[in-house]
Formats: structure tokens, C-alpha cells, sequence
């Protein structure tokens, strides 16, 4: 960690984790469950040094006049480094992702092929405010066997310093090469020009998985020579029928607007088919406006907002698109399932759709048609994330298509070799 | 498919491919199967069109000066244009890889979770010579939901032209949107340009792959804002323990390199182990030498080769980082199976390596140890191919780490995306 940009000092880094992941992919699971142990014990044995860094950080960003919610993400106290070290025993206690064989067949000739899970190789994580990103995806990255190369914000700088150092402290005391974890970061203000830097290291750094908002994403994309997993924005949907039963209509519809507002799954639009008209959308928007959600309302919706004396203003094609992240919605009647999955494929973000319904032909169709990485029916959006839906961590939630399409646990961390049994077979 | 570069057509044209895929990846596996049948019927009927377009390319070929192994790939026959057709058939003839779900478990709150294929959207396969990859890239594509962007060489434009109007007029005859394969080619000069606005078009395009040689896979890797599945050069290893036995030694090690010299899985470096040197190295030397095999060896195979009158050169550093793609062979002597590691760690390209050996702990310890996308025991490393593996179908083999890495064949153009069936929970 370094608070100068140089080029030849960068690439040599990235190379020092190239190396280091080559070791590590080949370190049993139990060294490295071992490792993480060793990082846990060593956060909370830094709390106070964490604490003091992380101070240093708040009052430049005080200083510098940022707003209070990125301060917030900012912000360290006992109770989040503890945290962070948990995570990371959680994250131990999970199964190795690594050296199973997803499958293995026989070739007419007798040759067995099978596939053998194994690390990515190395992962850059580019991230903006929040420290605790740093211990998190270190412990996944080591947990899976790949290195990884942590760019953290400017503005953490000192915080991300001090939870690396401790992280590489407890890494010393175990058996894996402490190099395989490493952070660069910069006080100065050459930020986009190292990161820009960063992303042409291909030969070092196998995947990119950028977090944070879309200035972030946008650059990181533009910039990088590295495969990019992108965890883009959430305009995310549920669909109501006619057919859908009251009770589960507003309990997931409030749950999947108003439980976390702030984040990417929560929902951002919501439709009815023309079915649902008389049976929910009054008592939806009732229970919304009192919620204190702004509503966004289509010409049908509206008419009945208006007789039941319920506040709104008119929906455009602009607030359909919107990834509002706080108390707005926008609600639209469409005639049935079909004109939904269109309007889903016009605005939606392929992030995560719900489609509450008792018709059985529904349900299938929505399942085949939506094209987002997660799909649910008679659940709320809220449970499209790695550990609700059982993927015991998550280190984002991709709308890249490719391996990794929705949350990603520690597999999505991994990839496989074809491993060729034989017996001197040749090829005629 | 124009002879002007226009980059808002290109646009256009690219966001035709991606509504057709919405469309493609719904319709079920008997009418994308209909559709290859009909390409495959229209490709036989349009033999004569496409023969007399290639025809024209060769001419200008020549007149262009370019070398003989060039034109050899350029050029069709009615053979060639029946081995298309029946590539088309084989592809097929293959098990749908959509639509499946790969896992399913059930959360403590009762919803079901699930990992549903899907397509990975719309491919761009850019391409230089050989217009037999237009319609296989297609067929795998079609087959397996994708829209398709189609970049061949501009040498090759009238072919490729050709080619795709046969697989259109086919698709015409299908239910499938004939606007998901798209070709996009120019005579004139401004090829790359075309090429690198193509690779920024990453709100259409999901994945590209480029085949080719060198230039194209660099002048990819460096303009693309899109994910790269590359596939690289193939630095193969053989190594040879002094355990294995001489008969697979000697079918193995002439296999891997002389079978077919000029393909990606063929062996470039020859590794043995110390135990190996009287038992197998002169037994090699003088196979490899009377196969006309030019031998660059390390001071200890020299001095063998020297006492048995082989020619030789001594290797270098270069030799041993060299893709020969030709009766070239690098011949190295290690202390032991550590060094051989180190060796492929340092020189490989991560492609394929096999090990002889009847060592059970030497094999172990080189399926763990070797970071290649193919590892092979008593095989030799020109199985290392879709074909051969019993993927059914190849479109590349990925030196890339990401999902796809080695032979990559349907699945690997498929994706998850996660299906969430409840009854009306909600996130507490």
C-alpha cells in the first residue's frame, strides 16, 4: 500500500498476487479456513487501531464536506469491526468451494474426463466508501483460492490501510503466502488514473468485480481489459394478478418496497394486470401511501388513487425506468401477463422480478419469459441476495451473463479444469 | 450485411440481434432444432452461390498476395460446404442445453430455490479467414438460444456474405426471428474501426469471443468493453517420468506432436524427469528425430542426443516460451516433477499439459498442481478438444478463467438464472 501512483511499482504488485495465488490454489482447505481464523483474530485484536484510522478518514471527509449517507457507509464502530471479523468466521464455517468434481464421464476409448473446481485465479475488487468490503471479499477470495488485488476509495484510505495491515498480520501467522492478499490505494489524486491503470493488468488479474455506484461500474467498464462482473443497478418488478391471494399481495408488495428502500433489490415498479384492478390495486395503494411511499401512478391506477383520496403524481416513461433506492414507486395496470413481461424487457435492469399469482400456466410462462437473474413467484424481491437464498456469503450480484448471473457465493468465485484420465490412449 | 461502415447501423443492427434473442431464447428446443435442419438443407441448396462467392475471394486473394496457408483456409469445396452442412446436423443431433434446472434446494422459510439454463443472450464471434466459422459459430449459437453477431475478414467478405444468406433463407423457413444471426463484414478499409465500435456495443452484446490468430485476439482484448472469452496460443507440455511405460511413452509423446503439428493442442515442449534420462530420452530423441521433428534441447538431452547422432539445436529460453505450430519441439531434462511444475508455471500458456507416469503420487500431485485448462494422465494433449472430450461440439477452447475454461461446447454458451418459488414469504 502505497500513497504514490507508479505504474512499474502497480504491475510488480499484481505480479507478487499472481504468484502468491499460484501457491494458494494449491494450499488444502483447512489452511486456509486456518488463514481466515488468523484474519478474524487480527481485526478484532486492531479494533482500536481500526478505529483510530477510521476516525482520521471521517474528519477529512467531514473536512472535504461529503454527504452524511456516504459518511455513514464510512463510519466504523466496535460493534461493525466485530462484525467483520464474524463475517469472516462465517465465511470459514462454509463448505470448500474448491478440488470437488462437478462431473466426471467415460469416453468411448476409455479415456475418464472430469471437471475439477478450482480458483479464478485473481480477483481485483474496486470499491468505493465502506471499509468492511475489504475484509469481506479478502475472506471470500481466500476462502475460494484466489488472490486478490483490494482498490478501495480515496476517501477510506486510512481505514482500508489499517483493516489490510491487520488482515496480513493474522495472514503471517498462517501457512498461506501473505501476498495473495493485497491493497493499493492512494491519498493523492491520481485515483482514476491507477484504477484505469489497474484494469489493463491482464495477465495478473483474471476478473474484475467493480462495487459501487454507476459512476464506479461505468468507468471500470470502460477502462478494463479484464473480464468486468458488473453488479449494476436493480429496477426490479413485481407483477400482480387477479388471481393472487390478498393476504400475499400486500404483505410481499410492502415487504419488497418499504423493508430496505436503499437497496438494489428492493422493488421499484409495480404492475397489475387489468384482472387485479378492482381485487388489489386499492388496497395496495392504500397500504403504500400510509407506508409513506411518493407514488408514481399511470392514467388507471390514478383514477382510483383519486376516488380514494390518495396522493400521487403522474408516472412518465422516466420514473418507470427509475432505480429510485428510497420511498417512490411506480405503478402501472397493464392489460394481462404479456403486456407485463414487455413492459419488464422495456425497463427492467435484469436484475430480480416477482410475479404473485394462483394461476399455475402464469407462473411458468413468467419463469420462462423474464429474462433477470432471478425470477420468483409469490416471494419478495428482498430475497434475491446470496444469503437468503442460501448461498451462505455473496460478494455482489451479477447482471453480467456470464458464470455468474444473479447473487454470487464463494462457486461463483471458482471455475473448472478438465482433468483427462488414461491409459496411453493417442489420437488417430 | 453492408459494404459501408455506419456506426449507427451498426448500432441498430446489433439491437435487432438482441430483441431477436428475447425472442429466440423462448422458443423450445424442436424449433431451434427445425431451424438448424432448415439452415442445413439451405447451405446444400446454395452450394453453387457460395462456391462462386468464394471463388471471387480466392481470385482477390492472389491478387492480394497473400500466402498459400491463408488461401488454404479461404478456400470451399462441395466438400467443404457438405462438411458445413452436416457440422449444422451433428450440432442438432446434440441434447438441448436450455431449460434445465442444474440444482434445487429448499430454504428453512420453505422457498424453493433453483438454477434454471438460460442463454448467455446475444455472441459476437469475430473471425478471420475460414468461412466454415460462420456457419458453425452460428449453429452452436442458434442451438443453444443465442443471437449471434457474425465479424468475419474482410478477405473472406463475399464467402461469408454468401454463407449467411443461405443460413437466413433457411432461418426464413424456421419460427425462429431470422434476425438473431446477423453478419457483419466491409470490403472496404475500415475493418478495424468496424471492429472496435463493435466492441463497445456492450448494452447488446453479452460475450465475444474472437478466433483467430495473435493480432486479432490483442486488437480484441484491447478495444472490447465487453467480456472476452479468448483462446490463446497453446504452449503444451508433455512431461515423461521414468516410471511410465515405454510403449505409452513413445505413442504419446509422437502423437502429441507430429499428428497434426499445426493445432493449438499439439505438444511444444518436452519435459522428462531425471529418472526418465535413460530410460526414455534416447528412445524419444531418435522417434521424434526419424519423425523429422527439429529438436532444440537442454544440455542433457544434448549430450544424448550428441552420443546417438541425433541433429539437434540447444534450446533456449525462447524455445521453450515458443508456440511452434510446426515439427518444432523444445526438450528439456528436470530434476523431478517440482521442476517440471515450475517449468510449465513459468513457460505454459495454460492450455494442456499431460503427465507419464505410473507414479498414483506423481499423478496427484499434477492434477493439483498444474493451473491448465486441460491436465492429462497417460493421454496425449491433442484430446484436448470439444470433439474429443464428448462435449459434442466445440466453439473454442477458453484460456480465459471464467466459467468456460478448455474446450468449450453448448453449455458453456448457457447461464443460470435463479427461480424463486413461494407462497407468499416475505424478508423479516
Amino acid at each position: 500500500m502505497t500513497d504514490l501512483f507508479d505504474p512499474s511499482q502497480l504491475n510488480e504488485q499484481a505480479h507478487r498476487v499472481r504468484r502468491a495465488a499460484r501457491e494458494l490454489a494449491r494450499q488444502p482447505g483447512a489452511l486456509r479456513d486456518d488463514a481466515l481464523a488468523h484474519m478474524a483474530d487480527a481485526l478484532r485484536a486492531h479494533t482500536e487501531a481500526i478505529l483510530s484510522a477510521n476516525q482520521a478518514d471521517l474528519e477529512a471527509a467531514r473536512a472535504n464536506g461529503l454527504e452524511e449517507s456516504f459518511i455513514d457507509r464510512l463510519r466504523l464502530s466496535p460493534e461493525r469491526i466485530e462484525q467483520m471479523a464474524s463475517a469472516l468466521d462465517e465465511v470459514r464455517a462454509l463448505p470448500d468451494p474448491l478440488g470437488g468434481y462437478d462431473e466426471m464421464w467415460m469416453r468411448p476409448n476409455g479415456l475418464q474426463v472430469a471437471k475439477k473446481r478450482i480458483p479464478l485465479g485473481v480477483i481485483g475488487i474496486i470499491y468505493e466508501a465502506r471499509p468492511n468490503v475489504t475484509s469481506d471479499a479478502a475472506g471470500l477470495c481466500l476462502k475460494s483460492g484466489n488472490g486478490v488485488m483490494l482498490k478501495g476509495g480515496s476517501d477510506a484510505f486510512a481505514s482500508n490501510l489499517a483493516v489490510v495491515t491487520a488482515l496480513r498480520e493474522g495472514l503471517q501467522k498462517s501457512a498461506l503466502p501473505p501476498e495473495a492478499c493485497q491493497a493499493i490505494g492512494f491519498v493523492e489524486t491520481r485515483q482514476r488514473e491507477a484504477t484505469a491503470h489497474l484494469l489493463t493488468l491482464s495477465d495478473a488479474i483474471d476478473v474484475i468485480i467493480p462495487r459501487g455506484g454507476k459512476g464506479l461500474i461505468a468507468f471500470v467498464n470502460q477502462h478494463s481489459r479484464i473480464p468486468v462482473i458488473k453488479h449494476d443497478e436493480g429496477v426490479c418488478h413485481v407483477v400482480v394478478d387477479g388471481s393472487a391471494t390478498p393476504a400475499t399481495v400486500e404483505r410481499v408488495v410492502l415487504n419488497a418496497k418499504v423493508q430496505r428502500p436503499g437497496v438494489c433489490n428492493a422493488a421499484e415498479t409495480l404492475l397489475f394486470t387489468r384482472s387485479a384492478l378492482n381485487e388489489h390495486v386499492p388496497r395496495c395503494l392504500r397500504a403504500l401511501s400510509q407506508a409513506g411511499v411518493r407514488l408514481h401512478l399511470c392514467p388507471a391506477s390514478a383514477a382510483i388513487a383519486r376516488a380514494a383520496d390518495i396522493d400521487f403524481i403522474p408516472a412518465t416513461d422516466d420514473a418507470y425506468a427509475a432505480e429510485f433506492l428510497s420511498l417512490e414507486l411506480a405503478v402501472r395496470v397493464v392489460a394481462d401477463l404479456e403486456e407485463a413481461i414487455a413492459h419488464i424487457d422495456r425497463f427492467g435492469s435484469r436484475h430480480s422480478e416477482a410475479l404473485l399469482t394462483e394461476s399455475y400456466a402464469q407462473s411458468q410462462r413468467f419463469i420462462d419469459a423474464v429474462d433477470s437473474s432471478v425470477v420468483l413467484i409469490n416471494a419478495s424481491t428482498r430475497f434475491s441476495d446470496g444469503g437468503q437464498l442460501g448461498l451462505g456469503a455473496e460478494i455482489g450480484i451479477s447482471t453480467t451473463r456470464m458464470h455468474a448471473y444473479g447473487p454470487m457465493g464463494l462457486k461463483e468465485l471458482t471455475t473448472t479444469k478438465f482433468v483427462v484420465l488414461g491409459t496411453g490412449q493417442i489420437r488417430e
